[in-house]
């Protein structure tokens, strides 16, 4: 298909920026986009109206009446909503008059209507995939949100879809990794457990490689293509490297000086973990801890073994 | 107690890294902390006796036979293991022979030994509380990985160890957090949705302020002193913001302009996730996306939609 003739649809509703400052934003930049593709922009009647004038072919308005809120019950809404962006967004996709659509709605809604309305053959469950940088090459985290209780066969399938994925991208042999909290094949949740045998017993036919447990600091290495998880863990993962990576930004204008900002950023100064609600001092390094990551634990075994903190909680816990 | 008379103990066995590297590493450190405390480091016979030439009256060495790896049961390994440093570890701790115990080895073990000799009443899991840095003051998240799958009344509990931990620390009214994937009360798991109401009850009785869902992205903006997660995910974003962390020291080296950093870590830039396992294209993004956000996302979705990434996703899932 020619370029020309793709048409993208912009949900601008059912997020929490407002689409008038949504739109005010990206108007300019839509416009300069005539020729790579045409847009169909999803807002209120009343925002709709104000762009009446705007006289660029390439650029459409579609009213929308109904709004799905981001704390509605997911099937109640889209049951109940059938006019909503969303709703309009993919009815539009499945009858080809839309090749993609972007939407800030409510994920449990879109997902849901996704799955009905585009089902995929030998897919349960629809997840979100994530493409994240590393020291190597784009890593894809799978799923980032869309599932938050999920089975050990539909970790399986999201390692299919990100492997996939990744093929796709001209990755020929994606190696693939399960998002654990130790390397050990006995870590995290039973899901998880069976999960790691039955991709190590798949790989081969699916044309990846399983590389086992990955910790979530092994992830910007470029251990691995594709990481799998749960959508929790994985929506977890993904807005702390975006939250951190603010913060980074806001300490590289006060420390100017690699150093300085080495020693902020340095995790192994924190050294361990406080094991809280037993009646002793203990700390707790990562079992991979550093040299200097035990001495940033001595020094706060040092500075905390003279308080009394397990008396305190004792104490606090007791009250009421 | 005179600080001189505090008595730290080390545990450099359990870990990945060998115990003689640890040692050989904090040696010299140990030798200077003279004066401020004692210690007793547990490591295997034969590097104790390779030690044994050192005058330091304030070092001592605790020869351990059995040893307990990270890939063993938790609950077998304490049971049967009553000579490894965990075990000596704690015990000593009970005896109050030791004010402080650090360790790198295996946490089931380490939790559940600790629970058994040192229980702290109103307790029922004992959790681990990791301190980060954020734009403002050091936040407290707990559990970082001592427990992966829990009740509302055992995140209320987490709450409660580590509003009494900041407290402690000089936080008069914590502000308290639980760790979500949206701000709405109905977002995560039912044992988060039945805890955000137990918090939202306790808050005052136990002198804190429950300030709801907080997504993984604002920890570091300083929005809470305390982030109350079930174990799993405490530790995947523990280990994220640490890894990412050296990725970001490794970017500085390569990219001194402050501007190309900026542009290499705006999360911003990569927009959105892709919906995977249905027949569209479909880009989700963040519900607090900015226009920047979805500039790239629709930049996503240009570059993607003359692709047939669905068509070869169902042909890669229907092979074999």
């Amino acid at each position: 298909m020619n370029q020309k003739n793709l048409k993208i649809g912009i949900d601008l509703l059912g997020g929490e920026t407002p689409p008038e400052t949504l739109l005010s934003n990206v108007i300019e930049w839509l416009r300069s986009k005539k020729g790579e593709a045409s847009f169909l922009l999803f807002a209120t009647e009343k925002l709709c109206a104000s762009y009446e004038k705007l006289q660029e072919p390439h650029l459409s308005f579609c009213p929308v009446k109904e709004l799905i809120r981001l704390d509605e019950n997911p099937l109640t809404a889209i049951r109940k909503k059938k006019n909503s962006s969303l709703a309009i967004g993919i009815r539009l996709l499945k009858e080809n008059k839309l090749h993609g659509f972007i939407t800030s709605g409510n994920t449990g809604a879109l997902v849901a209507a996704a799955k009905i309305e585009l089902p995929m053959k030998n897919v349960e469950r629809p997840a979100l995939l994530a493409l994240l940088p590393t020291k190597k090459d784009l890593v894809a985290l799978i799923d980032v949100g869309a599932n938050i209780a999920i089975t050990a066969n539909e970790l399986k399938e999201f390692a299919f879809l990100g492997s996939g994925f990744q093929k796709f991208r001209g990755i020929s042999l994606p190696r693939i990794g399960l998002l654990n909290i130790g390397s050990e094949a006995i870590k995290g949740t039973k899901a998880l457990q069976e999960a790691h045998k039955m991709l190590e017993m798949c790989a081969k036919d699916k044309g990846f490689v399983f590389v086992g447990n990955i910790e979530a600091n092994e992830l910007f290495e470029g251990a691995v293509d594709v990481l799998v998880t749960e959508g929790f863990a994985g929506n977890v993962l993904l807005k702390t490297a975006e939250g951190f990576s603010s913060f980074v930004l806001d300490l590289l204008k006060t420390h100017p000086s690699f150093s300085k900002l080495q020693k902020e950023l340095s995790y192994a100064e924190y050294g361990g973990a406080f094991l809280l609600g037993v009646n002793g001092l203990i700390i707790k390094c990562h079992s991979y801890s550093s040299a200097q990551a035990f001495l940033s634990a001595i020094q706060m075994a040092i500075e905390w073994s003279p308080k009394n903190l397990p008396c305190f909680l004792k104490n606090y816990l007791a009250a009421k």
